[in-house]
């Protein structure tokens, strides 16, 4: 079938840069998804990455995003959740939206997040990475919203709007953006706690009964993007040719292991946007 | 034991490069040894290496070549010949010097060598790939010295002073640089004949009978260079880390396998820096 994108890339750091610079040298249409903020831009000084010395990681960053923007590539921020796998193409949560794809290349970096109790045993049943998409479960229930990253408010909004009664967990102020009928506390998650399915959540100093946990963290643990990846020990597990263990699904950079470094992850991108291309042709006979 | 270089890498390209920039990074001493040109410098327009576009590719090693100035690093121009592993350290072969190394990165680049009817079959029997190496066998004896590399004329003075009877063949003029008293004839090697050694070379239009061949090519194919190691369709086998079938011997870059591209040239250079590093290491507790 014809699908509206060649190549999704989810990340906009190199790896997924790099990966857009090869694709559109190849002549594909590419999307390059990313969330806010990535370890590069926070690093002191890079001196490692061939060509260029003496910059600071977010220095170095605004050159390359000079090089993608030369080359007409837009980076589009927001949230990617649930890339589901359909035989001949992907469907790609983004944002809210729907984004079909021939191939996607998950260039996510490294996932930080440190799982809670709980967090692993309950997953599908009770606990949801994405509001959008896992909403509509939670209807005239119970839900907690625990806000790591800066769209949670928004996404916590959304329940409210199709009438889930969600509290909000974040550290810190109540968000300005947040709808003033969602109440919020100040904490962090401590555990989930449930037996087949989710009953409450520890905050530590309180526990408080609910149907649901939305857990929406920067850092997005592989596994939970795309079902039936495989991982080891928590990097994507891939061929030297930077493909996944499923067909048209490729991977790239931090996500894919050590060494967590620039060069690596520019290598890598070039790869797995070389090899993308090729299955879309190959699709396309 | 304690020898005068932790890393000798072999090539001046983009993996030789990243490789030299971060094995100073991580503080070991280097040498960057390589011979005339590469294929990056004849590159028309760059626009895939992420963060730089719409350079030549002379342009674009000039860049890198200021990176590697601004660390200290100096390219020696030069031949490297038969690499020796000798157990825990290796011996290169470096413009008729011996240099010691704790590890070696071979970043040779393509071998676009194509071999010619009898090279393999009486390598060793014969045929040689370095004056400097194997000279003193020919003492008396003819030899031919086959010269597509810059440096050929200077090798066959070099036999020329140690007593072989050498004749030079070479496409194109005599070179100036060639001693008097050495015949030269223009054109090139079709075939070398021989049985259990070399008798003769075949010129195409005329055979002379010889006891050695040297051929100088800028190219060396890589199993020529270092004995026992492994290829695979012309290139060097390695493990994701960069590592070949001998210990402390690693290999990035062209030479490695496709794609052939600086960006996988850079981020192989990287690993095989750390690798090298982490060896050298590992060898001095």
């Amino acid at each position: 079938m014809s699908v509206s994108t060649d190549i999704v890339i989810i990340g906009g750091g190199p790896a997924g840069m790099s990966a857009a610079v090869n694709a559109v040298a190849r002549g594909k249409s590419v999307r390059l998804l990313s969330s806010e903020g990535n370890n590069l831009e926070r690093a002191e000084m890079v001196d490692n990455y061939l060509g260029f010395y003496k910059l600071t990681g977010a220095e170095l960053m605004l050159k390359f995003a000079e090089h993608t923007a030369a080359l007409g590539i837009t980076h589009e921020k927001g949230r990617a959740a649930n890339i589901m796998p359909l035989g001949d193409y992907f469907m790609v949560n983004f944002a809210g939206d729907i984004i079909e794809a021939a191939t996607v290349i998950l260039a996510i970096g490294v996932a930080k997040a440190r799982v809670v109790p709980g967090e692993e045993e309950l997953l599908g049943r009770g606990i949801s990475y994405c509001a959008t998409c896992d909403g509509m479960l939670y209807r005239g229930k119970k839900a907690i919203l625990w806000g790591l990253a800066p769209d949670a408010a928004e996404e916590a909004n959304f329940l409210n709007s199709i009438g889930v009664d969600v509290k909000m967990v974040a550290k810190g102020e109540r968000p300005s953006e947040l709808n003033p009928s969602i109440p919020f506390i100040s904490g962090a998650l401590k555990a989930v706690i449930g037996d087949d399915s989710v009953k409450a959540v520890d905050l530590g100093d309180a526990t408080l009964e609910t149907d649901g946990v939305f857990i929406l963290r920067n850092a997005i643990a592989p596994s939970t993007l795309v079902s039936g990846l495989e991982t080891e020990n928590g990097f994507i597990k891939t061929s030297t040719r930077m493909e996944t263990n499923i067909p048209g699904l490729f991977a790239a950079g931090d996500c894919t292991g050590s060494p967590l470094q620039i060069s690596k992850a520019v290598g890598e991108g070039l790869i797995a946007a070389q090899q993308a291309a090729k299955y879309v042709d190959k699709a396309k006979l």
